[in-house]
This record gives structure tokens, C-alpha cells and sequence, in this order.
């Protein structure tokens, strides 16, 4: 993680890329990165989704990697480590859905509160 | 990383939502998680981005962490490491745009070739 | 069309939102309210998302309403009408994906250049 | 409208492509073609994107058309009028946004109920 962080910040530094990523862009170009991997599952069927073609999972893998880097870039602007926050996440989840609660359901989680 | 999976995985199964993580509708649930994160910036200048209070960081904070979570349950289910991924693509990036030629610009890579 | 721009320039006016209205901004605000879509189907299978109680739909409609405010919105601040915008983009459609060559097939169009 | 509706379903209909359109497909697409606005402009400020030559404009005319038609099908499915739910949203939408209160604020409107 340290080390994606300090490539991504030379990288953007060579390029002279810094003036525009401010938070608000990055969250901007984060959300058109995300739907380059939602456009390869659009159409595909919840049974095919899982049984891509190799060249399909590399496909994935570099639209993966352009998430990484600017969810990382979003996340290193504001002091946030992207694996620190995800496993103080698991912690909040694991309150918010206690198993013996929403086992085999998918609802909001919300829902179980009405 | 390793960690973050092998949690992630654990927090699945106790709760019985494998069914629902097939690659499409994970795929979807990250789209919408990077969603909440736009949120908080629609209506912020790009100078009001990068100066939230540290209550405004600590919810980004938290949607980071769970785009991180729909991330990598997403590559888990496809074999990649989206560490390894974002590291990969930087490789790629740098071939796609040189510093010489793209130095304080920030179009799209494609319109190099034009 | 003409009664829905109105009613939207008096609502922004009234609140003295225009000062948040820039194209970017509003393109922001239409993904958010896209995603509240993408969340009421992200869990469901294809076959149940085609089988909504009414109060699901319900939901769903207003979530379409706040898509097609947003996009209204956005449509007018750059002169741009959405459903002549639409009638426009099927006659390019039809050139793009001739009904011979992609009956049956979701492919993405660049594909069949291939 | 109702035009377009009727060029919608024909559309699909002769590629026979209405197999692929679940609603849970469509609000995918939907979510595809909205990020591709946002991707014209994510490294635009505010004041940049108010001031797009007629090419860009052009550009952003033909993803609103393309926006409009995966939310027109969608809403189709559902029997949803696009135009009625975005009319009646406005209603909704005067009561809980009061002009009063919200003149020349951007608060989410949840926030001033606390």
C-alpha cells in the first residue's frame, strides 16, 4: 500500500496532474472508473458473470487497477489509508448486520429496523 | 491485503450472502458505494474539497472503506489482488501517457493520437 | 418537455440554488441519483427485478423522477432538449448496430468492427 | 414521448434484444452511459464546464440521448412515464425542500431535520 501510495504520487508529479486532483475529481473519475467494470457485466447474466474468458478476467484486472489508483489517489489526498478504512469498516458491518440477523437475506439494513 | 480478504470472505459466510456476490451484482454494489462518495462532493468546490472538517473525513473515510470491501470481494471472486492490479496498470499508464507528452494536461489519452 | 424546464428554473430559482447548478456539478448529481436505481436491483436476479411489488415500483418511479429532473437540468443549462436528444441518438444507433448484423447479440458495437 | 417509446421498443425488438433488457440490466446501462457525461466533466472546473465549444456540447448531447434512452426503456418496463414521474417528484420535492428553509443551501435535505 505505502508503495502504490508514493508511485501514484510521482506519477501524478511528472505529469504536472496535482492542480486537478482535487478530492471532488478524483471521486468524479473514481465513479467513471467503477462503470468501465460495470459496462463488461451489463448484459451478462449472473451465471455467465462468474465463467468469464481469461482475456475477459484481464479485462477486469486493468479496470480493477484504474479504481485502485484513484480510490488510493482520493484516499491519500484526504490522510486516509484504503486498507485501513476498509477494515475499520468490517468492524461498523459487523454491528450494523449481525449474522444471526440477516442470514440469508440481502435487505438494506435499514429494513430490519421498521 | 491478504488479511482484508480472508475477512472479507469469513463475513460472507457467516451470514450466508455468497449466493448474492456473483461478479455482476458486486460490480453494481461498488458502483453504488462509489456513489455515496460522490454524494458528499456534488455540490463542493474544488477548493471546498480539499478542506472537509475532520467530521466530513471521517464519513469518506468510511465510504472509502466500503468501496474497498465491494472492490475486493469483486476481485476475490476472479482471482486478482487489486493491489497487484494497480500496480500493473501504473506500468501500462506510463506507456499510455508519457510525461514528456502529456505534462500539465489533462485529456483523455486518446486524443494524443488524434 | 417545455412545462417540465419551467417548472425546474422557477424550483432552482426559489431556493437560489443556480449558484450550485454548473454542468459538472448537475453531471454529478445524476450519477448519484442514477445509483439509487442501480441500488433497488443490485441483489435482486434478473427475473425478480422484473416481477416488483407495487411498492417497489413506486420507489423506482420516484428514483426515474429525480434521473429525469437531474437531467433536465443539466440538458437546459447546455441548450440541449433530452428527448430530442434521445430521437437524434437512435438514428446514429441504428447506423451503429444494424438489425442484421446484431440480432441477438449484446456485444458492445465496437466489437463487430473487429 | 409516447414517439419515443414507440421507436424504443421497435429498436429492441428488431435486433431482438429485449432478452438482454431486465430491469436490473437496464438500470446497469443506464449507470454506463451516465458515467460517460461525467468522464466530459471530471477534470473540468466548475467555470470551464459552463463554457464548452459547440463540439463538446455536441458530444454531451448525444450521452444525454443516450442516457434518455436507457432511462425511457427502463421506466417502459415498469409502465413509468419518465416525464409524469419527474412532474410529480416536483411535488414531493417543494415539501420537502421548502424555499424558506434551504434558500441558497445545498445540505442534503436530511440535514436540516436534525
Amino acid at each position: 500500500m505505502k508503495e502504490l501510495i508514493r508511485e501514484l504520487r510521482e506519477f501524478a508529479k511528472e505529469r504536472d496532474w496535482e492542480q486537478f486532483h482535487s478530492p471532488k475529481n478524483l471521486a468524479m473519475a473514481l465513479s467513471v472508473e467503477v462503470a468501465e467494470i460495470v459496462e463488461i457485466f451489463q448484459w451478462l447474466s449472473q451465471e455467465e458473470s462468474k465463467k468469464l474468458t481469461p482475456a475477459k478476467v484481464e479485462k477486469v484486472k486493468q479496470e480493477i487497477g484504474d479504481v485502485m489508483i484513484f480510490l488510493t489517489n482520493l484516499a491519500d489526498k484526504l490522510g486516509i489509508d484504503p486498507l485501513e478504512a476498509a477494515r475499520e469498516k468490517i468492524v461498523i458491518n459487523r454491528l450494523k448486520y449481525p449474522a444471526t440477523l440477516v442470514k440469508g437475506k440481502a435487505n438494506k439494513y435499514t429494513e430490519y429496523e421498521e
